[in-house]
């Protein structure tokens, strides 16, 4: 029998149904599905606007990290933060307000003003999380925290989206490892949604609701995948896809920027376990991955908890979902975390199962 | 300059950015991107459930329309609706309501209850909706209303989502054209906005926001695609994705079932004609469509009007997208419709330029 559940921070409704057709409800029968395949090309592309020697091919650079040779826009560095070339908002013009018109059907048209930023995350090639460094992994997240930190000075951005995609099929026209953020001039209405609704919890039970979201999956076990000491990796109970999985930490922090150096650690550590377990478990899928923290320049919300959504694109969305907003998942929560924590164990003894690069 | 917009009764937020890499602001770019190609293959295959003579390979029919001979079950149908043979909900179960835990994280889980039916649109397997006699396609606009009358009687229900995917890239999973209807305990939350925005409207200003809509762009004209006497196709200031397109009736009315049986005509005949120019303007695309209608047994709404939503699948929704709600739509809405008249109005005068199938 399907099944109807909701989540109850961001209201999303979610049926799990686990016996349609083509969509095997086992989680293993996706390992086989996808096509981005197992990374084997080469670790330097010539025509590649992201590799090292390629620095004049983008717009100049906004950020290096890790540099041991070389000045700005040179090769030498570890982690390098761009401005997107093909910008989905830009800074040319200031932000306004919607102004209502009487006749009350308004023409909202706004100047797309923000920041879109490429984040290159290795100057390897061929190198995606999961299989990078845990070092190197933390200059990522170094990355993500110096730029929110940095743009949150511009008082006319109200929220920053870090996200990123893998694989083609999950949106990533690039190939070469890399995150992106855009900042935008107001918080967008799925997030305000969310934010509403974790204060008015907050509200009206004194405690922030990610907290005790948290506390019951540590109690249950049922859906965790991973956790260490600052951070914890599950599948929410609503999932919407196969194999969601959330990072969350375990200390309360409204936003990235609240995590001391040694979450910080924890947190490039657990992102790439689990993206080398994923890439493992489900034979290196196409997924994105997102931030969700407090608007910019609100500081330690007692009812908001920044977390990360990781989703593999295993299914595709159609008609019902894009009409109704409910997603349909095939495969159980329960079910979907404990295969990966099987293969997650398994892999831990068998070494020789992991796929190349993917320690 | 990229722009926001937004759409004025969802809500929903778009990013109007035609200069994004990989991904050409120009409509005609598009025409060549689908993979779904013209409809060439056989017009009965043997393995194929929704085809006659295999009718005891679905579960047994609720409705055949224009049957010309044989019984139920059997061949001679023209139009037929089975149940889902994997569905998403079942009736199995009583619904319920979620008991809210006085713990307050609630683990709300029902049995999913509700329908799930295909309707096959036509006995010939390579005959998609734009290729399909008008004669046809109002049996199928007729199939829609049975269905939904019908369905309304169990007080059980809410809500019916009908929709079709056209193209395994937009998630049909069989090739033979059909669609389908989800009926749900519940009104998703996403329509539940949609209704509860277009009742504020009203209450604030004495009409349907709809009707104003269609009075403004039938005014302008900028973003028409085509009309006839009771509908209007016209693609939405806001629109999330390039070429997104609504099909709205002039009358008010707020379900599929107050539709005149001469409406009805006009709806058939609007809805072959723009699938027949998507399908040569942009080379058979795959896409989504659904109908968007008040609630079941809620007659004559004076704030809500019915419309079907057509949505291209051109482009990839990414992690942008699914953290932030915002669309990034890399076509602006005027120039998409511009594109869609030219080739509409030359089509008409060059038919050796129409697809095979496509009069």
């Amino acid at each position: 029998m399907p099944e109807f559940r909701q989540d109850s921070i961001s209201g999303c409704q979610v049926i799990i149904a686990t016996g349609r057709a083509g969509r095997p409800g086992r989680p293993e029968a996706f390992a086989a599905k996808n096509d981005v395949g197992p990374i084997t090309g080469p670790s330097r592309v010539d025509w590649c606007p992201f590799c090292p020697g390629n620095e004049t091919r983008t717009p100049p650079e906004i950020l290096a990290l890790g540099r041991k040779n070389g000045g700005p826009n040179m090769k030498g560095w570890a982690v390098r933060v761009v401005p997107n070339k093909f910008p989905a908002v830009e800074l040319k013009q200031e932000p306004r307000r919607y102004c209502r018109p009487k006749n009350a059907i308004p023409v909202q048209t706004r100047p797309g003003y923000g920041v879109h930023e490429v984040l290159i995350e290795t100057p390897a090639h061929n190198c995606h999380p999961g299989a990078l460094e845990q070092s190197q992994m933390r200059l990522v997240v170094e990355a993500y925290r110096q730029r929110y930190a940095d743009l949150a000075q511009n008082e006319n951005l109200r929220f920053i989206q870090i996200f990123r995609n893998h694989g083609r099929e999950a949106g990533a026209s690039i190939e070469h490892p890399h995150s992106q953020l855009i900042a935008l001039p107001f918080i967008p209405a799925k997030v305000q949604q969310e934010i509403e609704r974790a204060h008015h919890y907050y509200l009206e039970h004194g405690d922030c609701p990610y907290c005790r979201i948290l506390d019951r999956e540590l109690g249950s076990g049922r859906r965790v995948i991973m956790a260490n000491e600052a951070f914890v990796a599950y599948i929410p109970f609503a999932a919407r896809l196969p194999f969601e999985t959330w990072i969350v930490p375990r200390r309360h922090q409204s936003s990235l920027t609240e995590m001391s150096p040694l979450e910080a650690d924890h947190l490039a550590g657990i992102l790439n376990q689990v993206l080398g377990l994923f890439a493992r478990a489900l034979q290196n899928p196409p997924y994105h991955y997102y931030l969700h923290g407090a608007p910019l320049r609100a500081v330690e919300l007692p009812h908001y908890h920044w977390h990360l959504e990781l989703i593999p694109k295993l299914t595709t969305v159609a008609g019902f979902e894009m009409g109704t907003g409910v997603f349909i998942n095939t495969t159980r929560p329960e079910e979907a975390a404990e295969y990966l924590c099987e293969v997650g164990e398994k892999n831990a003894e068998r070494p020789d199962l992991l796929c190349p690069g993917f320690a």
